[in-house]
């Protein structure tokens, strides 16, 4: 059965996790340029990681193809062996994708993603022809079904969903954007209008912040497609990262990103309430992005099985809320063992040096504006140094 | 080159990091019984994270047989299908191994750990025979080294140096205690001095504590070495985790073990200053226990390779102190690309309603002694309400 | 030279601190009731608090006749010796706020703030009388001018207005509101119009949040009053306690309410920061509420020094932003007289096992809610269990 | 009665708070130099916090003449206008704290503290003239008893004492040390031993560090006299903040001293722990030092009152563990009116930039070694660089 098929049935569709920051923890992925040559250079490791998400409840498997437009691994990949082409890196990721999907029941989606071109000339052939580029390998190796994620402004997210939409697959259509909306000030309910009359079957957003605000787009896009009266499939895919202190850019303005988000990662009952909030909402398509492991994936499975009817074969690792802790030899151990506790814990970070928040770079005060202050500030503080000396 | 030789000649050797907590996390290991039948049910699992950790740097595997004693796998393992037997367990864990460490250059470590029959039984013929059973495959597998690692009681760690130590193989020790001392209250330096007399050559700690506090305990070691002018070379494998907070037990009583660890991960640039630290006290095998992750181990390999003049295979996707971030199309990210930026972020937490420290659970209050406190305050409590009633 | 004539001349007005806090550390007020009984009990107490702020800097002196209703010292005072009569409460505050003031260029005015019998009756007229009561002391007393302060509900302080307006004296309005509005959900900006329209020549918010809340709501009804083309003189006496982590009610729904909110308290730097922020929206009178100490007040009257041209007699015993410890012995304590240093200092607060934010009580869940959401919890944990179960 | 009869009886003395901590926020008392000329200047400033005090259970004044002895007040004091004598200052904290412990029973205690000459000369007679010149005016205006307090050395201490002792009036004598001893390394217990050897009655520390840390110094204290079989009565005067994180050297090195402490106060709540581990600690002279408020010494008496058998005056606007909460209109409010509420409070501090510790400053490491260690890690990291690029 299709993507759509078993979304209009009602189904939960579960997503996978993230690729990029899982296989960079791994060794395979560079951050900075952030490009998914892995899939040629190191097969088995990408494929494990597929395994690894399907075992954990994945109903859809992503081709690795994240950036892996000509035009970005031109620009970030070079560092790379010119050798391996933009088509062989696609090739490859439809290959492994395919061969771990047939070890189970789970889809492969081809994935686009922004791209250079649009930041550089935003000429909407150009851009169109990178993306159809893309498509074609994805046509090729017969992928199930596509989507278009990881877009800031929706303009380009449009036409990616043309492109991907003349291939007469479903297509999806995620921009990783908060509650205030594209780059360009369109808000979610209006890009999630434009997405579905471009074509997509499926919208909502992926990255860039944490499930709470991800989940509070989607509502937003809900009330917006409501609005309008169209209809479309809802999914989420936010980062495994806590990040309320985000400004309207997200996690990469965050000053921890991309070497020192280790103490924002979720737990695996983080999860499980997101993925609950989300089903609750009416999001059907669940799954995560950035910061997503196995585990996390697998707490969303584990979370809805009441309402699917089935855990995943990673369940047979886990028990429902701890309760494998049950029979640990340390009495205050064994009282782990319960919902209560897991679902109140409060967890300690360890670092009594570090704060909660941080305050994100890149809010746009110009160096001229700063200076100004600066200047102002030296002015009032001089003259109040005098008062205090004359008084004295 | 044998460990032994290695070491003597002044090389630094590089560890591996934490099967059981990494392969929870992938979906292959039970939190709880942390037994590794992995390696007969999953092979494929197991061999790519030995992979990872070989190319991240890593001059030792270590064979997956953390609890794969028989008394363990009876007692916590009964989960499993009864079919897979210790020592196919074993024997499968020798074979990845092995597998692995010929695509390079490493060693192969066969690891024993402490048993349910010492605290059961503390028979000592009874515990040295689960150790030999162990040991039987290690040698018809024909391991380069063994290491007793995980031993609360230095009694028990002693036992299996003795039985490891018949083999004629070079024998490493290493306990999961604190400066505080055993569980019956053995000082590290004792700790250290019992291991070396009973044949180990390389001595140490690994899991239950923070890098910071593993390396106290084996400076207390290699004071108890020099006081008792006994030779031995140094090795270190802490936690992956910050627990400042942790009790004499270790981690086991921090409340958020193991299911609310997340907050606590050591960053890369942690473990960098972890390894520097390790290095300047002399000790020469440094890895990593539970909560490390591949990229943990390379950041191990790259702080030391001025030291070693090369770099591991994954440092082809890294780059010094963050310095892949200087092709950043944000300039506020290209900023973090460099070493005092890294060196100086205290990261947040993204938690504003959990705390920084946790009590540890099993600080041995007895009930009586709580019940008699409350009984006490309650009283006082009592008096004091009527003193208040009577003024007014 | 009255209220009005300094603030159209420009002059920036400097209201006093939280008396109710103040003197409940100083053992004269009982928190719960808050109750000003302390003007008869113990005047020299009232009076030297009084002076504190005149040196300090206030331009003000309010009456301390908070929650000296006649309907609100039966409620909450009964606990006070019956003989104590609101008149005597209301003319002792009246005489010694009169007395300090004398000692320096001070204004006394005369408060009312809201009653019980809104809440119980929310009769117009039997509300207007009680207000009257106060009234006529402040008159007999010829206090200089009137405030009616602390107002959930803008019915009720429209109606404050109305009374004290008889009077023919300047009135300043606050409410104890935040960005949401009033109780009733009339915004801040409404709530200005209807104040000023019922007389009020200066309006503002007082006590309930932050000062950085305050201001936010400040601006708001600048706004509204900008909207409705009606002009009047803004005001703004914020907590000097940081409730980033309030909700609609403010700090007293927070769990440190009310004998738990020292890690909150601000510092002198924080007051400075705040000052400027109020004087560059345009604010003019600024003064404090609840946490309020004279170094606090003192700060206002430093910070905006450069613009009044003189600082407060209290600051003879103070350096600008720290530079009387440029005498200190030890050089890392000099090093701290400069204004970058306690500018950029973020305070830790000793407390490791203490969160940062709280979640605020009395958020509208009903009994039954929750317990509907248990059950349903219950059963899906319930249908999983056997899921898991059956699973094995 | 005497101080002595007080303690030879078994009664529980409580001494004051924080005099220049307190009339530094109140606008009297410069932080710096930190001098008491308020006596002289502000006597009414000075007479009120002894009455509050007093009210609050105190049952000694101690006379305002902290840093009030003739070298200090040349030295640091000498923005105040020179006509202000040592003498007049010494008399003045007499006649007012005679004054008010006679509104009560309060006995009157003449302090003197560390002095500048023993650092700049170290010579004994020199020094016990500087103390001498004090102890006429408490001698003239005949006090009750005298305090030696603040005192680094160990030396410089007991010269004080054996000077005081000459009066033939009770010595306490209390030192600002934690459990590392004193600035030469002098042992608690050795302290105390000396101290009382010299001729203190009473021993115990005074400022600097917490109220944790503070017993646990006296507790060291304790032990060193019951080794030398030596008696005298214990005394503790913390401060009133949380101070976990600081050095040998106690607050003065944290980064917030002395105008960024605010998130550090301590509540009532954690004054009242603070007593009752006193008590059970066999000290029977309990008050305290910087930080300590009013409030905070009646929670003293409160804790205490059953012991006692009596509430301080200002309990009457106070109830036992919040009770007065009781009457609150809001039903959250009210179910704060309970012991277990406040006990388990973990209060929030607001500040989520903030974190939770600091690292003292002037932990002694030189500028070369520092120079040092920039260098080699210099050199590090170009070697690394250069084996990066080699790599590429």
């Amino acid at each position: 059965q299709g993507i759509l098929e078993r979304l209009d049935a009602g189904e939960i569709v579960i997503g996978d996790g993230g690729f990029v920051f899982a296989l960079e923890k791994r060794g395979y992925v560079k951050a900075g340029p952030w490009t998914p040559e892995a899939t040629v250079e190191h097969p088995e490791a990408v494929r494990q990681l597929h395994r690894e998400f399907l075992r954990a409840g994945s109903n859809v498997l992503q081709t690795f193809t994240f950036y892996a437009s000509e035009d970005k691994l031109e620009n970030r990949g070079n560092y790379v062996a010119e050798k391996i082409s933009c088509q062989k890196v696609n090739e490859a990721a439809c290959d492994i994708a395919r061969e771990v999907a047939n070890e189970g029941d789970a889809l492969v989606a081809g994935g686009v993603s922004q791209t250079p071109s649009y930041l550089s000339c935003k000429d909407k052939t150009e851009v169109k022809a990178v993306f159809k580029k893309q498509l074609e390998v994805f046509m090729k190796k017969n992928v199930d079904f596509l989507i278009a994620e990881y877009f800031e402004h929706v303009e380009e997210a449009v036409w990616a969903v043309e492109v991907l939409k003349e291939s007469g697959k479903p297509v999806a259509a995620t921009m990783c954007i908060g509650p205030e909306g594209d780059m360009h000030g369109v808000s979610p309910g209006q890009c999630a209008v434009q997405l579905v009359k471009a074509g997509a079957s499926i919208v909502g957003v992926n990255c860039h912040f944490d499930p709470e605000t991800c989940l509070e787009t989607v509502r937003l896009m809900k009330e917006g497609l409501q609005a309008a009266k169209l209809k479309a499939h809802l999914m989420c895919q936010p980062l495994a990262f806590h990040t309320p202190d985000c400004g309207k850019q997200g996690f990469i303005d965050l000053p921890e990103f991309p070497f020192g988000l280790e103490p924002r990662i979720a737990t695996r009952w983080d999860i499980q309430t997101y993925a609950r909030k989300a089903y609750d909402l009416g999001i059907r398509y669940i799954g995560g992005c950035c910061g997503f492991e196995p585990y996390h994936i697998r707490a969303i499975a584990e979370e809805l099985a009441p309402e699917r009817g089935f855990l995943p074969e990673a369940s047979e690792k886990h028990g429902s809320w701890g309760d494998s802790l049950s029979m640990h030899t340390k009495p205050w151990v064994r009282a782990r063992a319960r919902k209560e506790y897991w679902e109140n814990l409060k967890p300690a970070s360890g670092r009594p040096y570090c704060p909660c928040m941080s305050k994100p770079d890149g809010w746009g005060v110009t160096k001229g504006a700063k200076e100004l202050m600066q200047q102002k500030e030296a002015t009032t503080e001089q003259q109040l140094k005098e008062l205090f000396q004359k008084k004295k």
